[in-house]
């Protein structure tokens, strides 16, 4: 089943939602934008459509496998990561110091969605190398950015990140891997990190990972944590690559679904030690971290789209060509192609206005992250930062259970062809259920919600996002038609329902904290579906506003009535969420631990 | 992980709600009271829990393989099937005549739920069984019962449906295979079905295929359909097995679940014709297979529950053991059982909440199946054979699209475990997705439901359902209590969106089909979520009015407690139902086929 990246509809976020013509005033982004977005996406569509979407199935079907320490991906994974790295991509976002092109989240956020729609399992291994990367150009000192930098941005070499324990999976208190510091500044690591992603493969010359662990005499807890640079090779003093370091992959997992990603057990220092080099300071490997987790965070969130659009596609393509049963509406005399019937449009609405709310939702976000990192006034950065770090548990939070939600439905459209794995659409309802778990459970990026986001300042910057809600509601109702009134009103009904919901949320967190964390997910799903509902009701308007002024008229019709169909189909789920929050919070832990 | 049947909520439900006693009143049911529900329900779980559940993780690893038309199943599975039969369990709800048990349904359905959560892939081939006996029952001539139901209901032979063929899913209208008339009266049948549940295996010594087929010269569609008996072996005049039949089964399919059970590929008349027998008259056929469908429709609800419900078990016992992070309301200091964490309440109460709804719901309407067919009362009959067939949809389409929930939920329980498939839970997520299509996907059900249950009688059937509920709803805003009143607010909101629906649906069935029927999953996961929850409201008033008086105090606090959750939850999903139902008709059809 071929993939089309939708690159309309990404265009049309960035130039009406995204507002990429703002993004480009900022110093170091001048070149980028809305014409440098639409040719780098029509390249990266072209080498994502040709050369990596081609390897989704046979990457499922022949996963990566382990003999004697080393892992073989996929017959082809090899050689289209090379050409990943030779057209530049891995750099995209990375700065120009490095070798990398500098360009804006906005527009490298939308090409991580194509390279994950062509193949979530492929994208991984770029993906947790752009978080090592970030970690250390935050992080790192000038000797390790040298040494590692250019070699990972340049594709060459790729990066992983090291946190699981078998004890330590969401508690990362519980990490036990020892650092024992040497006399020449280096460390010795010891021992076992499990669900490594990519932590080993055969597509690059060497692994950079980057590992939390525990230095003697660290203090107890998430305060005694470290971070270290061990690579896969030593290097040598002309940076080439020397002796083998001590650290194998010992199995990788059976999972199922992105199957072709080697999902490793890695074992540091069975053989003497694995040599690391500290990141930073001593003990403050946790908030290093989170800078790869943020990154990587919003990059899953931007996986759930991928897979979402993909399905999408998939269930489009079968729905057009299936014929089966006469329509009810008697519009077609005899057997129809399925999509003629109204529950199957209901399907392929539902999954088209999730997919693209959400990637409204994240293209937002991601001028906001350009903003806050780049834009010449602290105010100016202060205020996209914060927009920011509240979209980031909406963006991997909501868009990976949507995913579910959308994938499910795929199968579904199929009818029982879909729940044959030749047909493809399985595959990612099988794929997609990882997002929900990974670089954070949707349970943690809620406590991120609940806790940091929302009632840390009393539910603050939570209503800030409501009022630039409600202006976008009062130009819905002041443009005088049924679709954008109708948005207007369940947009407005929508956000009511959160500000209850933050009200309940910043009361409790502290007064009754399973009553506020009772509700955190349902908070989560809340909140995404009204900001992702938001967004669509500003692209309702833009494309209204472009109609009958020569820009693709279909286009715009899709635009407008997905928008609605989002109005009437799902943010009507809002008002129920917020009962549940606020009136169901004490059903949730009444019955205790030992009475289940 | 093993498996607990359970029992005291299957016999709370049979006591309080489905009134096993009113059912052991009913002439032929006398000995079928709730001590016999309990020696039985106590004998299947023993068998289940020992016998059967060991294989579900086998038949997942180690699938039915095919080779010279040959199905050889999981290691085990033949021996297992042999107890099945030698302990009388495929006889349990069919008539002593031919052998049978002629327990109610009221009992058999909770054994079928045992028997399917300990192994949804095995139980189909009963439950396949089921449904061709009591085809046969009805419609077969007393050659055809004398023939073949006793060995069938023995377990000796078993039964499958053959619907499916390439062009013809849910369309049966389509269906090509075609029976010719011979000189002796029998017929011979040429052609390709698929999809055929163990169309092929080694578990008993033959099988009875029924047969959906043309006669030449038959009219077009669905009234030119005739149903035949094609067994894989003719049989000798002394009743022993004889030739074999030209029916032979030319690929099994690979799939994402329940893979022990063979999904069969089956070629009739490629070598002369496959010998098969009219059953009752021609071009009646889609009546008689009608039989075996809403058969099989209720069985394929219990497998939601069922598969829920080892979900939940499984989950649970997870949640119990897994140690990570400190709760958030300070009750243990340091990590403690993830059980401890709010999230993980909220994840395990909604399992348990739709899995005891759904149960609940089905329980009922078994005892109505049960009245309708057998009470002496005529009037009696006929009201409960019409909620009986309200109920079908609903039992079919929402507890297994609600299985799809808990499933997934069950998976996210376990976080990174849960994506590992040596761990268990994804088998279930896996599994799980068939059974929102076979046998009829879940827009059929709600078609079902909003043309033959709901419009046609201009929704009067669905009204008395409603008053019913109001019933309820007046019981529990009497009963003085917080809970009972929750709960009873809640089941009111509930039934007048319900009955808002059924309005809207009733008025456009016929002035705007598109409409009605654009809605038509939504009514049918609105009308499940009420039913399920009523259920729930009776069952919160029955345990409240037990406590205290020496009854298992903490079973009863459990029912409790969930029904509570239930109606803070999952009732307050209603209203968005009913607004997207309602309000929402014309987004889902605003895009025609070709502008998407």
């Amino acid at each position: 089943m071929s993939y089309t990246a939708p690159l309309k509809d990404m265009l049309f976020n960035m130039e009406h939602l995204a507002r990429i013509d703002e993004v480009a005033k900022i110093p170091g982004f001048e070149d980028a934008g809305l014409e440098t977005a639409q040719a780098v996406l029509e390249e990266c569509a072209r080498f994502n459509e040709g050369v990596v979407a081609p390897l989704n199935v046979p990457g499922d079907l022949a996963p990566s496998s382990l003999k004697d320490h080393v892992v073989t991906t996929t017959a082809g994974f090899k050689e289209a990561f090379k050409q990943y790295a030779e057209g530049g991509w891995q750099g995209l976002q990375h700065p120009a110091d490095f070798g990398g092109q500098g360009l804006p989240k906005t527009i490298g956020a939308a090409c991580g969605e194509i390279l994950n729609s062509a193949n979530l399992s492929f994208a991984l291994c770029p993906l947790l190398t752009d978080g090592a990367i970030e970690a250390l150009l935050t992080a790192g000192s000038d000797e390790l950015k040298a040494t590692y930098l250019e070699k990972m941005i340049s594709g060459e070499w790729t990066g992983t990140m090291n946190l699981t324990e078998p004890q330590a999976g969401s508690d990362l208190a519980l990490v036990r891997t020892k650092a024992e510091p040497q006399p020449d500044g280096t460390y010795k690591v010891f021992g076992t990190k499990i669900f490594i992603t990519y932590g080993e493969h055969d597509m690059a010359d060497n692994i950079v990972h980057l590992v939390l662990a525990r230095v003697a005499g660290a203090p107890e807890g998430v305060k005694g944590i470290s971070l270290f640079v061990v690579p896969k090779f030593l290097l040598k003093a002309d940076g080439g690559l020397g002796e083998r370091n001590d650290v194998y992959c010992v199995s990788i997992e059976h999972k199922m679904g992105i199957k072709a990603s080697p999902t490793a057990v890695l074992q540091f220092g069975d053989h003497g030690g694995a040599v690391g080099y500290l990141v930073g300071e001593e003990n403050r490997g946790l908030e290093y971290m989170f800078i790869m987790m943020n990154s990587a965070r919003y990059a899953v969130g931007v996986q759930g789209i991928a897979v979402a659009e993909r399905a999408y596609q998939h269930a489009l393509a079968y729905a057009k060509e299936r014929v089966q049963s006469r329509p009810v509406d008697g519009s077609v005399k005899g057997p129809a192609t399925i999509i003629h019937h109204p529950d199957v449009r209901r399907m392929l609405m539902t999954m088209r206005a999730l997919t693209e709310g959400s990637r409204a939702m994240a293209s937002t976000a991601a001028a906001a992250y350009d903003a806050a990192h780049h834009h010449p006034d602290a105010e100016v950065r202060a205020q996209n930062q914060a927009f920011y770090e509240f979209m980031v548990p909406l963006v991997k939070g909501y868009s990976t259970e949507m995913s579910l939600e959308v994938t499910d439905l795929g199968v579904q459209v199929h009818g029982g062809m879909g729940f044959i794995e030749e047909t493809g659409a399985a595959q990612y309802y099988r794929d997609a259920k990882i997002l929900t778990i990974y670089e954070g459970t949707t349970a943690i990026q809620a406590n991120d919600l609940v806790g940091r986001k929302t009632s840390r300042d009393g539910g603050a910057g939570a209503k800030a996002i409501a009022a630039q809600i409600e202006k976008t509601e009062q130009e819905l109702l002041a443009a005088g038609n049924e679709d954008a009134k109708v948005m207007g009103e369940r947009l407005g009904a929508s956000r009511k329902a959160f500000l209850d919901a933050v009200d309940f949320i910043a009361a409790q967190a502290k007064a009754d904290p399973n009553a506020a964390y009772s509700g955190s997910v349902p908070y989560l799903m809340l909140a995404g579906n009204l900001v992702a509902g938001w967004q669509l009701g500003r692209a309702l308007l833009a494309a209204q506003g472009l109609q009958g002024k020569g820009a693709d008229e279909a286009f715009l019709k899709g635009k407008i009535v997905t928008a609605r169909f989002y109005a009437d189909h799902i943010l009507t789920r809002i008002p129920g969420q917020r009962d549940a929050i606020v009136h169901g919070a004490h059903s949730v832990t009444a019955l205790a631990p030992e009475e289940f």
